[in-house]
């Protein structure tokens, strides 16, 4: 029988559990330090999260619960489009001429495009079992915010969404996505919070920032009884969530009767697709003594994990956030416009940070061309088309194969290919046609923001 | 065990096989009338196709074998997205408040975002096969222009695409998805063929039509050897193509238990989608006894099943190509400009009119904003966001179950959503905004045009 070409798995093959890496952090050796109040740097209590989150989810934040059962309502909800196919990558193994095995995880596969629906679901589910009617969230690009919009439509509460101005104005598809799925979506800096007014009373042309629309999703669920606020990434409880995608793979790799795999790779901007694909198989590095090498790849124009420092700072760049000892470039460091904008972030996942901390992954930074010429081989030998934020990770394993065939070695590689370019095709024109801009590392700009990391007393 | 939510079938139990109707079409009494050369009148040999099409494709076009094998290289490349899934749409079933038992088959899971690759694949290696390097063809928003793209760069052939030009200025994004492809995309008239340069010498403004992207698109193909032509709908082999559809619709209802449909519903704008999907059921309406109703949705701005005549007709609007007795509405009849861009055609396969004169299948029209209210109502329970050409389906099969909350009857419907809406979320902007128009039966437009229907001498 032909080796397969797709691994497909049965609904009732998905994982009914969430892994908890913080359950074998300690038998890795790895401490996670815990997050801080920015106002008493001591470390925060469940009631300083009430405002903001349901209290499952301020739970599942701190457990160290190995598994944590998946509602079954939620479960329902991801059987839309989970378990989502792993595909081996034969068409591109010959097209790099390697005698690596390369598999990949489409995540693109679910209605918002990509794999942040993993975690929106189950936000929306647990705000709505304790009574909440409105979530908010803030929007880059507008990939967490069409996730965020379809799961409470699934549930029946409101969402609203602050999208960076200039995104609102420039993007409009993904706007009108969230629409679709009944969400109000508001330009942000807008005249409907402190903040917001704010920004637009000392420059009414604002074009908005993801900082500015965090302090104007937290100031509206902070301020009203009926609403609370849902965060995309970074967080212990969104990187849970993810691991549905690790778990499938797993499984998956064992339909298809592959090796082990030697190495997995992923992009991070925030962490969770990273987290999400590459905890089960820390697990087993930790637990069952694998030896899986672990990559994160993330843009040179954001190079926190490579780059940063590791210290206590804030989340956003306003200042607003509890303080998380994490791989940073400092929270007012803003990078270029590239176009994977999913990973323009400053910060990482703190389990993610404690993990490159302690040795544990490995992190490598790249330039855009470079993963848009990786995105092109790419698609010209398996069809799917990449958005830029998974063309990281399609480039990381592009050079892992591209190893094997200089050192003849059959490697197993998996990488997750977390969503779809579908909405992205303007940044391919840029590409095909000479005009996508090359960002190199910003030195002197980390070294500056870093001079504004907050100073603790401990 | 609980019933499923979405049946997936591993790539072994994909159909090895096409499904020819026209083998059965003899059994149900149906009579299907030939092509005509334009210039004689006289049936078309073989000889009349192959300056345009390879050999093979013109086997198929004639054959009358129930079953013909899909090529190994064929279904391996099928393999990148088949066997698609199946869904029951039990959330849906609830916002409707239905007994009835809804399932669709989604077929916007394939790279291009639709059903098209499904022909696209074979045609491109029928040709590669015969030695062909270049293929030609047209499209108006791009569905079929970039399925043929990518199925030209699975066997390394060139594709050149003639693109209506206000489409390719207006709606870059699937320019851009061809290009990406590797696809040669121009806009259309252009000065590369003759045609083009005519109707650019009698109006340097020309917006262009598919009528004449067609012509220049097969003036290209005449006149190179090294080129040939490719079609998206309409031809028997295509039909032929698409019946992997319906024939794992099928396994899959067997696979989820369900009751043999009562009702199936398509869309039709040339007639492939419906087809490939409703020509298994009738098969087994024709050879087993069944008694499935078999129902087509067309748009009122081109109702051809249902308002035009049955008579021989041009398949394209500048009366180059075989005349074809079929449902038509006058090869110069000019659909208003709805969203369903796939669905603007002025005529109908031969095979599904022949049988809509036979009376063994029905047809129904109606009118845009009526399908996007059916397409909202469908994504807020589903969440997948169709495209609106599917979304008269998605009309269609609402209609059955409202029917069936009247009559209290639990029928089981099924219908096919042939492709995602992630390029048409303008046409969901002006529908949710009010911008939306609305477009009646074009009765005294169509009477015109059917007085300039081809006069034949037999």
């Amino acid at each position: 029988m032909s080796e397969l070409t797709k691994i497909v798995l049965s609904e009732r093959d998905m994982p009914t559990h969430w892994y908890n890496l913080n359950a074998d952090l300690g038998a890795a050796g790895v401490e996670l330090p815990p997050p801080l109040h920015p106002g008493t740097g001591q470390p925060l209590g469940p009631d300083d999260l009430a405002p903001l989150f349901p209290m499952a989810l301020i739970a599942q934040e701190v457990s160290t619960e190995r598994y944590i059962e998946i509602p079954e309502e939620v479960q329902e909800i991801y059987k839309l489009w989970r378990p989502t196919p792993l595909y081996r990558a034969r068409r591109w193994e010959k097209a790099l001429d390697t005698p690596a095995r390369i598999y990949y995880k489409y995540e693109g596969v679910s209605p918002a495009g990509s794999h942040k629906p993993n975690t929106a679901v189950p936000q929306a589910y647990y705000n709505m079992k304790e009574g909440v009617k409105r979530l908010t969230t803030e929007t880059g690009a507008g990939q967490w915010g069409s996730a965020l919009s379809f799961a409470c439509q699934m549930f029946g509460i409101e969402c609203k969404v602050y999208m960076v101005k200039i995104s609102y104005e420039q993007k409009p598809y993904r706007k009108i996505l969230m629409q679709t799925w009944g969400a109000t979506v508001v330009p942000s800096p807008s005249d409907q919070t402190n903040a917001g007014r704010a920004i637009l009373a000392a420059d009414p042309n604002s074009t908005g920032s993801l900082g500015i629309a965090i302090s104007e999703a937290v100031e509206e669920a902070a301020t009203r009884d009926d609403t609370k606020y849902a965060l995309g990434s970074v967080l212990n409880h969104v990187l849970l969530h993810q691991t549905v995608i690790g778990q499938e793979v797993i499984k998956q790799l064992e339909v298809a009767g592959a090796d082990w795999p030697d190495v997995v790779v992923a992009c991070t901007g925030g962490g969770s697709n990273f987290g999400g694909f590459a905890f089960p198989f820390l697990r087993e590095n930790i637990t069952a003594g694998k030896q899986t090498r672990i990559v994160a790849v993330e843009p040179a124009a954001a190079p926190s994990l490579t780059r940063g420092v590791y210290a206590y700072d804030f989340g956003d760049t306003a200042s607003l956030t509890p303080l998380i000892k994490m791989h940073t470039l400092g929270h007012d460091f803003v990078p270029a416009p590239i176009h994977a904008g999913g990973l323009r972030y400053h910060g990482m996942s703190a389990q993610v940070s404690a993990l490159k901390e302690a040795g544990l992954i490995e992190a490598v930074n790249v330039r855009q061309r470079a993963i848009f010429e990786a995105a092109l081989s790419f698609t010209r030998a398996e069809g799917i088309l990449p958005a830029p934020e998974p063309s990281h990770a399609i480039w990381g394993a592009m050079q892992e194969a591209l190893a094997c065939k200089e050192s003849g070695q059959a490697k197993t590689i998996v990488f997750n290919l977390c969503g779809h370019g579908h909405f992205d095709l303007s940044s391919y024109d840029a590409f095909l046609n000479g005009r996508l801009e090359d960002y190199d590392y910003p030195e002197e700009a980390i070294q500056e923001s870093l001079k504004r990391l907050p100073q603790l007393s401990g």
